[in-house]
């Protein structure tokens, strides 16, 4: 299914048709202390509460039921949210899931993942070469590579969050704001900004960021893809090298500019999303939510919706972010 | 407003039309894992995502777009759930409204019921009489008492809560249920029990409450009001000395034996309503929960529906029930 194939509007409503009755259709919230603190109206896409604690399984679910009729199952790698996503809509499917994970990845993770139903391979980072054994493994197996940004069907999944967005915007008497979503490879956000083209053609999406994986904000000021040193952080779940090879064009094409926010920025957004949401967050899915409530100066409008993207956080690091999250707020 | 009127399905119904496009239409929630902890499946109704953190808004808006047309504005007792439901409604309303907190109110939320708009008026536990004091402000100023749980528009208001359940568990293929209901004074659970006898006829309301307070269990076993000894508890949102005026005959009449769970089984849920729902649930909104996941040998059937019914926990608390709230199950 991946490759060079082009995604637009019909293939994202088109996959909101298959998704519907399968992935969740997430709230759209906010607070008004939250309002207070960003000094404008700030409106939450709760997307922690979707099936596996995070926007993934939409991708998965869209890429799983675009498969040919011969495919005899799926391959994925992550360590991460879209393992799971894969595992769990591949369960659901009826399909045999094989996920690809570093063998130093979390043991929670890898049992969570092999829970949900999917066979995990580990391989050893060092001594094994992670895509030539995924290449062998799926052509001795018949299994489709479903990629956790590049692969069209994948962010035309993603992107149905967008025409949500801008259904439930509508609802709340908001037509014309800044969207502000959590940019790893940019499938989110170029299914987002695809579907927001067509569907809300006032809104503008941007990319946010934790500092030193600005990897997005520095390409688009630039016109051309600038890449991060790959290393792991607090926000794993985005923090990735560089923006994708079918995500990019479209990043550039239709988003504004990027937004940077610090890991404690992103700390104290999960606090506040405890206090004022009663949601739980990941560190990478808080960093939309931290630009709108710390960086307001770089915003413009009376509105701003915020992608919370995923929820998928180990209690320590949620520990660690109500404890210095700033003064307890409570209500 | 108050007094011996009945409440009845219609009531609810109108209620409903009024909540329309102003309480949030809260998810109904389920994870394979709980359901695995559960050895059925558990459906999680979300009311800790309703507006103020808590189901509690439902009934104030109820109540409030109920009033006589010449009500001044509204007065309330509380220090916690139903403060904040009430601020909140009449500040949309465009309502003034009085408060009564004790002065030893946890000082967050006497500042939480202020920011949402009321007016906040403490009085001394042991040197003043609460009912007195609050007699005398609503005669002097015209302002209408909205009472916790012993009132017909706020018990409607609740029962709007069944409604969503009936609608959104049939939507699932389930129409024949146990709906186990967080329950303190009763108002939630009696409007969600006179809501299903008629939108949902098979699904049976059962109550649950904390180990200690658990009035409404002896009541129900016994057949007359048996009440608990007024003191603090760990689930403080329904740690009620006993069922409501108002609310007993219809608890009687319609729900099953009460359920009752410790509170480290609340601090249980609570950690994996984080790890599995990204939920935060305080404590007196976990109990359904706990008595679905820990007790399931007193519970029939192939589905169980639970209410969430409010998240508004201090970070302290919260920080407790993830430490000791058993093993990490992140996914």
């Amino acid at each position: 299914m991946a490759g060079n194939v082009p995604v637009n509007f019909e293939m994202i409503a088109a996959a909101a048709r298959r998704l519907e009755g399968h992935a969740r259709r997430t709230p759209l919230l906010s607070s008004p202390f939250l309002d207070e603190i960003a000094g404008r109206r700030v409106f939450i896409k709760a997307e922690c509460l979707q099936h596996t604690g995070s926007f993934k399984f939409r991708g998965a679910w869209s890429a799983m039921t675009a498969l040919p009729e011969a495919a005899r199952g799926v391959i994925a790698f992550s360590s991460g949210n879209h393992a799971q996503g894969v595992a769990y809509a591949a369960r659901l499917r009826g399909l045999p899931a094989l996920i690809i994970m570093p063998e130093d990845a979390p043991a929670v993770k890898i049992a969570n993942t092999r829970a949900l139903g999917a066979e995990v391979r580990l391989y050893d980072r060092v001594t094994e070469d992670r895509d030539a054994l995924g290449a062998t493994l799926a052509q001795q197996r018949g299994l489709e590579l479903i990629q956790p940004f590049d692969h069209p069907q994948v962010i035309a999944g993603q992107g149905t969050t967008g025409l949500e967005i801008a259904d439930q915007a509508r609802t709340e008497g908001i037509e014309d704001a800044q969207v502000l979503v959590c940019c790893g490879g940019g499938g989110l956000t170029s299914g987002i900004a695809l579907a927001l083209e067509h569907a809300a053609p006032k809104m503008l999406v941007r990319t946010v960021e934790p500092e030193g994986f600005d990897d997005v904000a520095q390409s688009l000021a630039t016109g051309q893809v600038v890449e991060n040193p790959t290393r792991s952080g607090l926000c794993d779940a985005i923090v990735t090298p560089r923006p994708g090879t079918l995500t990019w064009p479209i990043l550039k094409r239709l988003c504004g500019p990027g937004l940077v926010v610090s890991d404690d920025d992103a700390l104290r957004a999960m606090a506040l999303a405890h206090d004022r949401l009663k949601l739980v967050l990941e560190p990478g899915g808080a960093v939309a939510l931290a630009a709108a409530l710390f960086h307001p100066d770089q915003i413009e409008g009376a509105a701003v919706i915020v992608t919370a993207s995923g929820g998928n956080v180990d209690r320590a690091v949620f520990l660690r972010a109500l404890a210095q999250g700033g003064a307890d707020a409570d209500c």
